[in-house]
């Protein structure tokens, strides 16, 4: 394991060099390493096909390992945006002059080293390292052992990619996707700055118990909607069932239906969308399905609805459709979640749909970051003053 | 231990009305809490006497525990500054009208409950609360066994006041001063949303290592000046007596000074003001001394300094003197601290130096806070989400 940590000390040593960068210079890395990717399609998908050689079609992860030249495309076409989305660093978060004359102002720049640690979908190993490289950031990766050939193309080309522009192929590391990695990764204080965590509830529980480094944790949502008794039927078919069906795999899928008792002889019509597809359960609330299936509870008014989202939220998003302004007010107000909405659904709860640009994940932890994370979530700060010799009395 | 956890969920749940206060019923009760512990100062002193009666007067902290009329006032005043400073909550911090004409807007949000761990300083248990009663939280004190009945003292005046202001005592709850209540606080997931500890060194480590919450770690600090060879010589001699000598026990006080080797010989005049007050090693690199001591290495050049401070450096603060201003900024900018200065000492590391108003601790990570926290480091933030039927396709 010794030779791990380091080559981590090698990682800080890029990552310094990654912070010095022109905006310009990570903007053409990023816009040459999209075209290095789709030049590399058939090498790209040749280690795919050996990945997906290992895993039974029938497994639902099956159709996340697939890559397609489609979708190499698609993700060359996210680094190149991401190349044209603003810096994140320099921005001058505060700046006061003094009265006794020092200039202090608060400046965004790099993390350092950021460890991202997910699950097998190939695609995210270019995403989260063009988003790490934007930031200023080096990256140290953990894939799952289920992708891990097209891992090591896809950091094959990024490090040809790093090669070729003069940076140390080691500002992107591919750690091997086993365990020990892992605990070695949580474990490397000093060498490694921030973990992100992505992927299912059990590896987030992990990471937040065993890191010795800082964690922004994603993903895991138990999503409710309430349906009040002031609420537009029709709207409220429309906002459950996008928020249910639209992909009833991703963390902002309606997990919880609540319904004012009082327009319980309406569920029929709230429900007509989704009768053929969705499974109803008048139980198992505070359970993330991920699938078709959906919990739902009568409740005697706002106040029961916000208390059971107090017991069973996951603080991610919860929903409310009323026409009744001051019943939706307080259910944004008292609702302690990432993403509150009203008269919307929940799948809005997205980087790309909030205008953010990008997203490196969905943060459920109120530390640093909460909702969508995009660029600006992935820098710190630091103070900068600068005086003529003033001394404190 | 199982009455310790009940009790923090009544804490959550007076969090809750903390959190929907106006912001002129917080700065009344600030303003009632700073009046009800001057008129309380008999009471406190005799608690503090019983506290300082256990330690030996030559002990080192236990000036720190020593309150007086002067201290109790001063800390009654702290407080009506806190109820003077703009409220950090309901701040839109983005605001975007999608192009569906979803409303997506970012506000800030009390935390909910906040821990803070802390050793025998009394004056942080009103401190604290203040702080955190501003942001809208409720607190958990953990203080240091030392200053136990002066603490205890104080929370009673808290508690009469919260009362009087129809509010849950368990809004600012004092757990025993106990390694237990400590280890349970640590991990009361859920109940507690952010822990601060505030104090030595090896108390912070401890935290971090064993809390399952999230940590904004503050304090320790392993300070450096480097005097260039392009240094006014005065100014530094000012520069580094400030920073060493202003407070010898503070975080920000000065650890180790890098001089240029081709200014050796000046040594002595930088030295001057403190030639007879401070001790001088010429080892004991990465050490926070905390005392009359200082280590002094002489360096080649601004990137044996830079190598000296990334290998022995704690992320505090760090200052270069020079009159070379390519060099300040290659300083400013290649320094991975809290705070960076040029020509000016690290004693001005502080929150309200910084003119934030107040300051509940330094920071020395990365994530969330960075530097001096003040009010608006306390609070986290929610996406609120308005819209009319939108669905995503």
């Amino acid at each position: 394991m010794e030779s791990c940590i380091m080559e981590a000390s090698y990682i800080k040593m890029a990552s310094r060099n990654m912070a010095s960068l022109s905006v310009e210079a990570v903007n053409s890395l990023l816009s040459d390493l999209a075209d290095a990717l789709e030049d590399s399609t058939d090498i790209i998908l040749a280690a795919n096909a050996s990945d997906l050689a290992r895993m039974d079609a029938s497994d639902p992860r099956y159709d996340r390992l697939l890559l397609t030249p489609e979708r190499i495309s698609a993700i060359a076409s996210d680094c190149r945006n991401v190349a044209t989305l603003p810096s994140p660093l320099g921005r001058v978060l505060s700046h006061r002059v003094l009265p006794n004359g020092l200039d202090v102002s608060r400046v965004s720049v790099p993390f350092g080293v950021i460890g991202v640690i997910y699950e097998a979908r190939p695609n995210v190993t270019l995403d989260v390292t063009a988003l790490c490289l934007k930031a200023g950031s080096a990256v140290i990766l953990k894939g799952g052992s289920d992708a891990e050939e097209s891992n090591r193309a896809i950091c094959s080309v990024i490090h040809n990619t790093l090669f070729e522009h003069g940076l140390d192929p080691a500002t992107v590391t591919l750690l091997p996707a086993t365990r020990e990695a892992t605990a070695e990764l949580l474990s490397a204080e000093g060498l490694v700055d921030l973990i992100i965590p992505r992927g299912s509830a059990g590896l987030i529980r992990y990471v937040r118990e065993n890191s010795k480094i800082p964690v922004i944790e994603t993903g895991a949502g138990v999503v409710h909607c309430y349906v009040d008794k002031d609420a537009d039927i029709e709207m409220a078919r429309n906002i459950v069932y996008n928020a249910k069906c639209r992909r009833v795999s991703v963390c902002n899928a309606l997990d919880c239906l609540l319904v004012h008792r009082s327009i319980e002889h309406r569920l029929p019509e709230i429900l007509a969308p989704m009768q053929d597809t969705v499974n109803i359960h008048f139980s198992d609330f505070g359970r993330e399905w991920l699938s078709h299936d959906l919990s739902i509870r009568f409740v005697s008014d706002v106040d029961d609805a916000l208390s059971h989202i107090r017991q069973y939220g996951s603080g991610h998003s919860e929903s409310i459709v009323t026409e009744n302004q001051s019943v939706a007010e307080r259910f944004l107000r008292e609702v302690d979640a990432a993403c509150v909405y009203h008269n919307a659904p929940t799948s809005f709860t997205d980087g790309a749909q909030f205008g953010l640009g990008a997203e490196i994940g969905i943060s459920t932890q109120k530390l640093h970051a909460r909702g969508p994370m995009a660029l600006e979530e992935i820098t710190t700060s630091k103070y900068v003053i600068r005086g003529n010799g003033q001394t404190r009395s």
